[in-house]
């Protein structure tokens, strides 16, 4: 390719929104061009690295037996209500009507589209197992799109779908999966962590993400010192101490207490452990059911799990408002003890206890009535929970299930993998398929999906220098920048020609800079930014030889074009 | 690949509402399947043989010096505002809004992306011409999905737009375009004819479309027999002959006429040649205007020709009550003289004249009043038209400019090349370049499109037998359908395993049909139903050899392993 001829040049500003480097590299290369907040043109140069990492993402999916299909980009909305998603996914999926009037979704995810293909056909046990995948664009109607490709509201997303007769065959795929996308990234330059995460809105029971350490990253995760345990912010797990269970239960008591409405108010008041107090945080879902989530007061509720507990999908905070009139308490001053005496036949209130509760005696805290707490409040005794479980948010330094410490990292989430189990194939009608007794049995389902324009983008962002992208060899747009200087001698014009076309019929995958506008230090900045894996440069001063230089290296060296076509085979 | 582990296997049924044998095929041969009407699955080998196609399309575009881009699928609306076509595309744009009300629209080709694109940059003289293309799904929400493949409402496109400083410059890319749509043609063995066209809502001054003569096609095209003259009916022209030149003009008279309301009620009443009445069609416009086309008795009126002369974009037929109350006429006796008189300030009435009316003298027709007709009508002395021009339907047996016969022909439209002109840098703003004088111009340009899927569903629709599909061996799913007979018996298991695992070392693509629940009988259907090029069929009776099959030959003959492979070298 002429550089002269691309479409698609570099340029020195960068987009003003734009704070992370690899955003900025991108566009500035002549990558990427943003058309609306979050939804992306791939001009030449991207396009081809774009290609090359889904090349790989096919060769490696090919070789572990799934099976390449597409599905339409509208999807009826009709199978998406049949699993309930068209509320669950809430805002992010987008609605469209054609001119009947018939209403169709533009998809994050094709779970309904590959159910409902899978069910057309009459399939026994013997046509499984099977895992069909499909590179698509993917939409995300998200609220801010940021950070250039890494949450685009638009984006090619490679999902695949596994379909099984039993979970233990599921199992199987699951770690087959786990193994490609581990060769995927390695393929790709990326050290990637699988970490345990929530499945949101996919739903199922399990699900892993496949993690590369960013400070650019969103995603927050907790991991111990030797890595054998991993799981994103939302999921993860701790031990909580036992505080002062030697303690002998006091009888419960009201004292005043004027005091402001925080934790650190009652400590200061009362002049006891933060862990004594409880904390109690009242929500309300999706459905208007009201959630009191109580907790040891050192912990933070992790909203997640919550939701999970009460399988609800949004929550918000209740208002003081609801607290006083509906609840009848006072914020600042909740408890569980007799919160649920008066309160209206209609209104539905849940009380959700952390296991942490357990771990403490004779727990302060508010007396539902404003400046009136609560002493020596007992589980059991005193209160009960209509759930109990774990709904503790872990934290750096918090002691991992192995015994080691949990440390807290950020990275880039740039694929996943999923136990669904039943969930969709349970919901959809027939979905279903004729096991060795001639019964008919829903298929055991999982999901893997990988974004290639975050993982692109992730690339990047790990692999830069002060001067631009340093491109894996395997991704690179092209192998070589051949740089041509002093195009106006006739020989080095001629010189420089015959590289590229000798190059080209060798197979290498040159972009030759043949501009003659172009000085030097402009030639040498653009081959820096654009970040091939190769420079050569063809000059009066390099005489006849080629200087060649690794963009990873500092050393040049001039050589003979036979050297430098062996050198790149 | 294994035949027992493909997704997507052979069925008997075929959908009720296909009528074209292609549509049959491909569904029977498991290579799609129906998501909602006119939007498809592609299963793995209808998407092998998709794949290939793009991968030919692809290489001609790139040997062609064109540049592979990708654009958002979803348009901001307000680039389809710039050039006015969300009114002029109509139904067919689906339209979309996000969570911020921002509009978008599904995309049926990408102008306005591509233009929005190009205006990005800061381009100058030098870096024009370039052609950049994308691989990318279309959306036309037509009113009846049918055909299959053949009118889908969602397909892949490779739609490509080139960007030049002056006209001469894109006629040679447009002449490069043609040579290279028709490489890409015989590559995919289709024979096509570049037929003029209609440049429909997308504007321009001219285009070609390639067709492939088929009667399951909905593209009617006049040819002659040379073929140095094919056009689409939409603008197809010939060559009007004289009538009654000679005559004198006679003296205009109005005479009683109780008749019916067609034009043979005419020529019956007068017992005069239909060619001497004049047929006048009123219809009523987008923007509400009045059309009164009229044209000799013996031609019909070409809708898309009027449409053009007056710059609308939509037309129906004006209703009795219409014809009355507004222009005061009468149905069946409409006549252009004197129809202006009379007509209220704001209703505006354009009298569009065919030049066929300059071929006759003294034409008779209606007087604007039942059971009144007009006798020795003259242009020019007792009515004229607002425009004149060719409004004229070609038919066969009309005479071309090149003096032979129309012959009327039917064909599927594979792809279409378009010249754009200024239609459409010259509405958007900013959609200029620096010329060499430093002056802003306006980039001069044309676009290229080849539908995927329709072309793919073409091959096939010529390509078949009573068995089955026959495809090309460039774009087959797999080039040898392997089939193991008697894979009970060990010795034979273990020839057919060897010969799959040598073939498909050899690099031959090899679909190897595996089962042991199916019988000869069946497997051999299959295989001609799937139609790959080339059957081998490894059984007790081929005794150690292996039994070769051309899919377009009758014969078989045995062969050892070695000269197969060198066969299929």
């Amino acid at each position: 390719m002429l550089y002269s001829k691309l479409f698609g040049k570099t340029i020195k500003e960068a987009p003003k929104d734009a704070s992370l480097i690899s955003h900025k590299l991108l566009y500035q290369g002549g990558f990427v061009r943003e058309s609306t907040a979050g939804r992306y043109y791939f001009l030449p140069l991207g396009l081809r690295v774009h290609q090359k990492i889904q090349k790989i993402i096919k060769e490696e999916m090919d070789k572990a037996g799934a099976q390449e299909i597409v599905t339409p980009v509208m999807h009826p909305k009709y199978l998406w209500k049949e699993t309930n998603r068209t509320t669950s996914v809430g805002f992010e999926l987008m609605s469209i009507k054609d001119r009947s009037e018939m209403e169709f979704v533009l998809g994050g995810t094709a779970e309904e589209m590959m159910v409902d293909l899978v069910r057309k056909f009459q399939l026994s046990y013997k046509d499984l197992p099977f895992n069909i995948y499909q590179f698509s664009t993917k939409f995300r109607d998200e609220l801010r799109a940021r950070g250039g490709l890494l949450r685009a509201r638009e984006f090619m997303m490679k999902d695949a779908y596994s379909f099984h007769a039993t979970e233990e065959d599921f199992k199987q795929e699951y770690e087959n999966m786990k193994q490609t996308y581990t060769r995927i990234y390695e393929r790709l330059g990326l050290k990637t962590l699988v970490v345990e995460s929530d499945n949101g809105y996919i739903g199922g029971e399990y699900c892993h993400e496949f993690i590369v350490e960013s400070e650019a990253g969103e995603s927050k995760f907790l991991t111990t010192e030797d890595g054998s345990y991993s799981a994103h912010e939302d999921v993860a797990v701790f031990e909580v101490d036992n505080k002062n269970l030697e303690e002998e239960e006091k009888s419960l008591k009201e004292v005043e207490a004027v005091r402001g409405t925080t934790m650190e108010d009652g400590v200061k008041l009362h002049n006891m452990p933060l862990w004594q107090q409880i904390k109690d945080v009242l929500f309300v879902d999706e459905q208007g059911r009201f959630i009191l989530a109580i907790i040891r007061g050192d912990y933070d509720v992790n909203e997640t799990k919550l939701l999970h507990l009460i399988k609800a999908y949004n929550l918000r905070h209740a208002t003081e408002e609801e607290i006083r009139n509906k609840i009848h308490s006072e914020p600042g001053f909740i408890s569980p003890v007799k919160i649920k005496e008066g309160l209206e036949d209609d209104l539905e209130l849940i009380i959700v206890a952390d296991k942490s509760l357990r771990s403490i005696k004779n727990a302060y805290g508010g007396a539902n009535k404003k400046h009136r707490d609560l002493f020596n409040m007992n589980i059991d005794r005193d209160y009960t929970a209509d759930i109990e479980g774990d709904i503790a948010l872990a934290k750096e330094g918090y002691i991992a299930k192995n015994g080691q410490q949990l440390v807290a990292r950020k990275g880039i989430e740039v694929g996943n993998i999923f136990q669904l189990g039943f969930h969709y194939s349970s919901k959809m009608t027939g979905a279903t398929f004729t096991d060795a007794r001639g019964e008919q049995k829903p298929y055991y389902m999982g999901c893997y999906g990988i974004g290639i324009g975050r993982t692109l983008q992730t690339i990047v962002e790990l692999g830069h220098d002060a001067k631009g992208i340093i491109w894996p060899a395997d991704i690179a747009p092209f192998k070589v920048q051949l740089i041509g200087l002093n195009l106006d001698n006739e020989e080095v014009k001629r010189q420089a020609d015959e590289v590229y076309q000798k190059l080209t019929q060798a197979g290498v995958e040159v972009l030759f800079d043949d501009r003659t506008t172009a000085g030097p230090g402009e030639k040498f900045a653009d081959a820096d930014l654009i970040g091939l894996p190769v420079r050569l440069v063809v000059s009066l001063k390099s005489n006849g030889q080629i200087e060649l230089k690794q963009r990873r290296e500092k050393e040049t060296k001039l050589m003979e074009l036979s050297e430098i076509i062996s050198f790149l085979h």
